[in-house]
């Protein structure tokens, strides 16, 4: 609560103390909203990325087919550069996975499951176990391999429902499905459940990255939908529940990928690059909308926004759409590695990964120095963008602008209204049609007018 | 701006001067969004209400059934009163309605329309005129008889996408909708058809309220969806089109209806009624979900939430769903005139009836020096509320409040985010899945921490 009277004490100071600087930027971030909610083109964007392409899993036919169609439309923007880095993925392929169980007096009773990414079946031949509840991986460790050897382990922690912001009650559940199925076989266990990753109480079953260390024997991991879930519970309560799991999920190698770049040169400050991203791979169910096609389609709005409205930038600012961020990060590393190299500066990198809902602000990320001194400097700014709903916080930026944090310059993640996010993160349910065009179009024009500021003003450099 | 300022240093200092009084609110108003979010039933009621009852028209035996349904809900909580209240309505039958479009080369195209409310139809006997395209109602005064006589006028003014707040983009363009067809008939037209009050663009036609002045002859008016709107004035740019209207939609006199209400007798001072409440009726369209079942579920819940928590209110603290606010007021007329005859004080009275977003804040209503007067009292709160994203703005309550404004209590309105409203409002599209639970439950909370606060601290008394 202290901090947050301190960023409304700046902002009541910082706002007194400009004037006609004040009212230019208030007109031009104005325009940047009409153009954007007028004449925005992200939900058409997003329209062709979803229905046209796809889902975009990391090494697939339709990842490829996205880094040509995001490279069209930056082409047409008459950037200064337009290009595409490659990188190396691990390919996955999901296959065929299906659970039932068995119970008195039942047999066979299929469960809404979807196997974890990187999940590793056991080709498709039928694993049989008794199934063990847990709360926590450390039940397991406690159970130990007595009661563990032999089952398949049901990981039923779910999401705190009364965190504000889902992403905390993410934050407190996935363990279970990052490290659930490799604990597990550390303890003896042929396969592990996964309670999905929502509050709500649906049919619909989560993926997401899970994890084996080396030198563990991989057992499958599959996501149970909620619903299914709380069933198993409580059948659970009743008597013993036997599952079988046929999976042949499996790696595939090692296959190139892309990341997808464009920038405008600063006439002023060209090597302070300022980057704005999303990531352009997403799981192989749904159709990446929330996850991140949103992210991409506001990111290249940015730049196509500053162009509509004749805005010439200072400093070089980036559109970067990351390859493999849901399985591998491969994209945001070798972005990060060529840039060290080249002995580049982002003074800031601004990433939309949390969905395409209203923005309700941004949230800063880096050490406790490094984010006093740009909170001090990015609440010069808020009261100009108050007034669009936009607050300012920290606590996390993006997981493909993180490597960049070494460089010293501004983290930022875009936050969106968070209550809906769980409803698709991961799912099949993650469609266009679950985007809102003015709400994915206020987010975009939310970092448009960030970028302008952050261009426009500069920022003090900060090592981090 | 100047104002914002103001509420931004009340906050501020009207935080450092509290402490252990707001460190016990503080904990009171997390327990009440811990409940709401982890126990909250609203969600389920809402099931009920869309999925077992349905649209729920003034006068229709739907209405009737959630007046039973809410009644029972409020009397299993065990409140001190739980009663209906009996008013008069005006019953209007849809009936069937079709338009379909003639033009060169094409015969009886038809168009994708919903009778306005209250609209009369002609019968079912077929009505023909060339349409004419307008932007406003002057734009028919303008045009005069000359050009309007025996057409069928077209209103065509899209409602502006650059508003931030999508009731102020209606607020723009629903004239065309309420006085369209009259104004239509007063210049010799024989039906009006009305662009779907929405940004969106897509197939969902939009009702709601329409109004003929007496002595007006009474002529179709119809919605048309966005997408048939903006194709009918692409083909009117080529050359003429012709439309058939058959309607017989129709009034169908009065009925009896009801308002239902439960109350909690105030400990300390019961002649100070704090109301919370929304509407109870619909359009005959979808399933009256966020229009306005959210509303009324979410206000059950307050008082539910405040039992569970064991608080015993000072002030009496009265929920009212009110009925026909869609078309008429006659519930919310009736139940200010009760008022008034007993001599009855609403403290303050609270409605939601924009929506069951993520809620964003609250606005107030009434006359300058009442606002005034209440701005500075309530943001003597509202430090504990915005860590919950909740801000305070002016510029309207709920319209079956503000016949309560004689009586010189505080208005309030709450605030959800209303970006997606336009998506469903008066459409087949408004059910229960258009509604997210958390989203929902949040609006609940929060309008449970504001009643809580003003019975807890009460509020100074003003003349309206």
């Amino acid at each position: 609560m202290r901090n947050y009277l301190f960023l409304l004490f700046l902002v009541f100071t910082s706002f007194q103390s400009h004037g006609q600087k004040s009212d230019d930027d208030a007109f031009f971030i104005k325009e940047i909203h009409d153009y954007t909610l007028a004449a925005g083109e992200c939900y058409d964007w997003l329209h062709h990325l979803t229905k046209n392409i796809g889902h975009r899993l990391s090494g697939s036919t339709t990842y490829d087919q996205s880094v040509g169609y995001a490279s069209s439309i930056l082409s047409e923007m008459t950037l200064d550069k337009v290009y595409t880095q490659e990188c190396e993925v691990d390919y996955w392929i999901r296959g065929s996975n299906k659970v039932s169980i068995s119970y008195a007096g039942a047999e066979g009773i299929p469960l809404n499951v979807v196997a974890l990414g990187r999940s590793k079946g056991g080709n498709g031949v039928p694993i049989t176990g008794d199934i063990i509840e847990v709360k926590s991986l450390d039940e397991v460790e406690n159970l130990g391999k007595a009661e563990i050897e032999g089952k398949i382990v049901f990981y039923n922690r779910p999401m705190d429902p009364t965190q504000l912001r889902t992403f905390n009650a993410y934050g407190g559940a996935v363990d279970q499905r990052v490290f659930g199925a490799n604990k597990a076989s550390q303890y003896g266990a042929v396969g592990a459940l996964v309670r999905s990753m929502t509050t709500s109480i649906d049919d619909v079953p989560h993926t997401g990255s899970s994890y084996y260390e080396e030198g563990v024997t991989p057992v499958p991991g599959l996501g149970v939908s909620t619903q299914d879930a709380e069933k198993l519970s409580e059948l659970l309560k009743t008597g013993k529940v036997e599952a079988t799991i046929i999976s042949d999920s499996d790696d595939a190698g090692k296959r190139p990928s892309y990341n997808v770049i464009g920038e405008i040169k600063g006439t002023d400050f060209p090597e302070e690059i300022i980057l704005v991203g999303g990531h352009l791979d997403s799981w192989d169910v749904g159709e990446g909308a929330h996850d991140d096609g949103t992210g991409c389609v506001q990111s290249m709005q940015v730049l196509k926004t500053l162009i509509a409205l004749d805005y010439k930038p200072k400093r070089t600012i980036r559109v970067v759409l990351f390859a493999n961020e849901e399985n591998g990060l491969a994209g945001a590393t070798e972005y990060a590695r060529v840039s060290n190299e080249k002995g580049e500066f982002h003074l800031a990198a601004l990433e939309s990964d949390s969905g395409g809902f209203t923005p309700r602000g941004f949230s800063i990320d880096g050490s406790k120095d490094v984010l006093e001194t740009y909170a001090k400097a990015v609440n010069e700014w808020m009261a100009l963008l108050e007034p669009y709903g936009l607050m300012l916080s920290t606590g996390g930026s993006g997981a493909d602008i993180r490597p960049l944090m070494n460089q010293g310059g501004l983290l930022i993640g875009l936050r969106p209204d968070s209550q809906r996010y769980f409803d698709f993160h991961h799912t099949a349910a993650d469609t266009f049609e679950a985007v809102n065009k003015r709400e994915l179009e206020l987010g975009a024009a939310a970092m448009t007018s960030l970028i302008y500021l952050i261009d426009k003003y500069g920022l003090p450099k900060v090592k981090g």
